[in-house]
């Protein structure tokens, strides 16, 4: 390792110089300078920063699984820069309540100057929610069109560009595919698997029907949901059915997929699974700090402008609130709790697949 | 101040006897004593023992409220307990982490032992929502057939009791229709106000129309959701427009307490609007953090359950998330930035009504 | 209020440019870029971003203490912006959490790039230390002397020039000694006060005495602590002694100002102490949050660096934890609770003064 | 998995008429009802529950590591468990702001009627510093006659015969000592290490020695503390210098488990280092929350008390900072960076040791 040559000094190294001189407040360009403008322009360039270090995690974690086979010592590093990500959200969601220490009113003191600039148009989210996973034909309409008429040229340019390469939720689909040993030698996790959990399924219907505090509009609902239940988990064991409701948006996740990440969850404290089910868990956790965020965020606009419309003119929080839910990438990660059996009623795995599940040190006593 | 005559113990005084002797496991008595099951029963309890210092704090504040009038030492009191309130919602917010800390599965492994039991029937979250001001009339149907029919006859009759009662929203709405200087001596508020919004919403809708970046459905929508707040806001200055709107469900604060409101938010720096300006913000908070509680809830619900149903027999998440929004009280002080206007274009105070809002010691210069 | 008249993009106004174009990593510069790298820069410079907005926060309020006499409307602000301060200080005790995704390994793999740069060349922390109030005399002797010495000459110049300004602390000093209010007529709250505090003395001593759980050690030590709190005590009645105990570094506040301070502590719910309260209160949070994060600071240079020298040359974990107390600006606001009377000890504040407490509008029947 | 026989009632199962009939205010005997005496009661006894979930999933831990040899899928649930503790950690941090929310003066309205009640008086805290590793051995000395002497005769003996078993401390020691590894074949991590190392410390010599913007007195003490490091270094290589180091408080691990950990935190990237790397950092974590709950405390006491005795009739906050520093138990952990070499120093692991380290199925071009 090289020793540096030159000193080095702190607020070059950070520039500084850049970094606390780009706060030109446009109330200011008015003849009216605000107070309040300075900590919007300041909330909004940290965020910046902040997106500007998850791309730089997320970037790395998509090379890794670009590639045909992920290394044991690479899903480590992954699941560290996820974990990173996790962090980071946390602090950009408690962020919102710096925001909110403005008042309405003091917004309304510069807001009129902004227009038509809109929070729309941060280019390095529209990536993060891209290289997530969020392409176009996931977006609601009102997002589709919305997504790109703001931005200029160059930056829709890019974000096109970027729509067509594979992003973490296709990557991750790919390797959970790649996945082995679901069946193997004479073990079939899967015909284990149906009978189990058709058991257990009917067993919630027996506990909807035989429960005395339900109305009659109740049972009926919720037999209703059961049923809904039921077809979904039948899918589970006929690829063609899966397509089918996968075509209509009740999953994203292909069926081998969804099949191998049953398997990771449900055998998660075996060595060899504690990885992927770590990478499984890290993904839940972004998608609901991210899912959390948007609905603070709506509501911090709805606080912020009540249901005038926002500079960029549209009526902002409304629109947020929508695709709080419609725009969360892995779903099928919380929803998959539906499939999942207690430990009691797992099929006990075969020597043949045990072998595959430790370490190799395992076999010499330690 | 008495001195105490018996020697106090930390353990009795707590009474850590039956706060630490509480947790008997289900799953213990089936015969398979599941781990994380002490966990789940005591994060609940540590729930309810916020419930019951946030009902502690709020009852008394509607205590003080329940007065004909309210004194401005009381007025400290009581924003300083709703502070307290928030910052005990804070923690209960992030205590949904440590419940997440539960995989699904482990909570498979006993949540059958809990059949029918249901966060449903937690009597005190109940207390609170009733007590808050969420009476049945505002409750989405499924909510309302199903809020009672789960308890036991003695815990009905308590909330139903409870339901005759005024609640915060209620007697804060009384207060603010008590509030006087809205119209004194030749200054008239509401005229003011009423020509510089019609300013402002006039400049809204040009923004709107000459918007290059909207398509033409985009502009169509925005025009229409423009009109609807147009329509809000002439009711604002029409006692019979507002009562009708209010009848829809559009406020819910009552045509005198929303222009005190929106007179306290517009001179919110004046002294004597000050803890006024405080207690509402105090309120907005507390119904933020109610609903972000609400959402974070259903989300882990959801990730613990899938879509099953839960252990009181109805699919949980889906229930949840639908009560977030419609569950909200004093979405009024949100809603209000919409009428809002920037100070520049407020109306000085005449000095009659100056006069009214220092202190009597701002007069000997101090 | 004027519209803008060119339209406003989100990249310009923010100058993301700038911003995100600012993150040039050592480590590439020598032919190794370490992945790391990237956070810890974005880290401090999100630091940065946040001790701006503090500094402009705080410059305001330094600005408001500046003037002859502070109105009730400026306190009002000055609360505010005190408010945004905590919060933002929470944001950033949080942040470390961040920084501790990297492991020291990782930190290794570009720290010896960086040498000497350290963050004790953090200048916008220094303006916030100084103009809090931490002057050179204030400083610990290490720190006296490392202030300085890695700086270059222009900032050097700039700080030099920053402790001739008076800092928030000597304001505030200022402020609270031209307070008026504690003797009045016949009333005189010393007199009153001494008399209290000094019965409630005699009944801790009691305490100590009669305690059967402590060791003749423990007691022994207990009555010497007892003995030095008798002695700040008697220094409040008798300037002189609180000018020699001062003089020692017993105390930072001047005698008048701790007498001001204490009386506003004790009526906190008089309306016209209220907001001195909250802002004596919010230095407190101030003082204590800052304390935080110099404690998690030197733990987590200690964890990355363990006994090892910092990048600057110095052994950053020692130091970090000496100055954690001793760099303390507030600190007489929490040891002011020593010298706290219950609310059953006070005297009854007598019609004269009472007048002054209230609004106006209280009179009238409100 | 059975089912229930007898349907479950939410509050039953919680005990809640335990839980919420425990709070008797003290001030309500003695006829002044205080309302914050409900706040104080509450959080400790929040506080109580917690504990008592941190204990149950310690227990845990300790057990496992109890047995002769900790299999890979136990070490899975250990590091979900204490990653739990840590979540749970974070909690009690952010809790002591609630605990803030009481004014010194209204503490001051109950504080008496305590007396002699301590906090020091909690069983399951010391319980839980006992079990972390904090002997009476490790105490200073105000500590350790302190420690036992405010406790009724029964809590003394549970925690004396608690202080014979092994705590996590000593039996993380011993797993570490059993770790295999550290010289395999011709593989000497040893010999290659203690040439590493060497040549660093003495780069950072050289940093010190040229660094022009240390004084005289700063370069002077800054060698003194880069001996004391080479010193710690040499005994690492040394059994015999090492055993007196420790005798004089500088470690606290054995001579081979500190070995074993810095092996492990080189090597972290290994499929085979990483549970054991994550144990460790989750250890690190556990102390350092704890560290920051002593520190966070200490500040709250002072805050209420200032520097009079506290109930238990010892002056609390200066206590409380001397054990934040000198309780901590894995501060060999944080220490450990002092010995971490960058990864281009370390030596490339010889295939015969990298067999060991990956998992069956990577042979199998996964």
């Amino acid at each position: 390792m090289k020793k540096n040559i030159e000193p080095c000094y702190y607020g070059d190294y950070l520039q500084l110089d850049k970094i606390l001189g780009a706060q030109h407040l446009q109330s200011e360009k008015y003849g009216s300078p605000a107070h309040e403008e300075t900590l919007f322009i300041i909330v909004h360039q940290v965020y910046e920063l902040w997106f500007k270090q998850v791309l730089h995690e997320l970037n790395s974690v998509i090379d890794t699984f670009s590639q045909n086979q992920v290394r044991d010592q690479e899903l480590i590093t992954v699941v560290h820069r996820l974990h990173r990500i996790i962090q980071i959200q946390q602090l950009m969601n408690d962020q919102i309540s710096v925001m909110e220490t403005m008042t309405p009113q003091q917004f309304l003191s510069f807001r009129d100057y902004l227009v038509p600039a809109s929070g729309f148009q941060s280019i390095q989210f529209k990536r993060l929610e891209i290289s997530l996973g969020l392409k176009r034909e996931y977006r609601i309409d009102f997002d589709k069109q919305s997504f790109y008429n703001r931005l200029e040229e160059r930056d829709r340019a890019l974000l096109e560009n970027l729509e067509q390469k594979p992003s973490l939720f296709e990557l991750v689909d790919q390797w959970l595919c790649r996945m082995p040993l679901l069946k193997k030698d004479d073990f079939d996790f899967l015909d284990h698997y149906e009978k189990a959990t058709s058991e257990l399924l009917e067993a919630d219907k027996q506990t909807i029907e035989n429960n005395p505090t339900l109305s009659d509009k109740e049972r009926y609902q919720e037999l209703k949901d059961w049923q809904a239940t039921r077809e979904n988990f039948d899918a589970l064991f006929d690829e063609q059915k899966y397509v089918a409701l996968r075509g209509e948006g009740k999953f994203r996740l292909s069926h081998k997929a969804m099949l191998s990440a049953l398997f990771i969850k449900q055998y998660a404290e075996e060595p060899i699974f504690n990885l992927p089910f770590q990478l499984i868990t890290a993904l839940t956790e972004i998608d609901e700090k991210l899912t959390i965020w948007r609905y603070r965020h709506a509501m911090m606009v709805q606080r912020m402008l009540g249901t005038k419309i926002g500079t960029g003119g549209s009526s902002g929080h409304h629109y947020l609130k929508k695709t709080t839910e419609s725009n969360r990438i892995f779903l099928d990660f919380f929803n998959m709790a539906t499939f999942l059996l207690p430990k009691d009623m797992l099929p006990e795995l075969p020597p043949s697949i045990k072998r595959y599940l430790g370490f190799y040190l395992s076999d010499e006593g330690k």
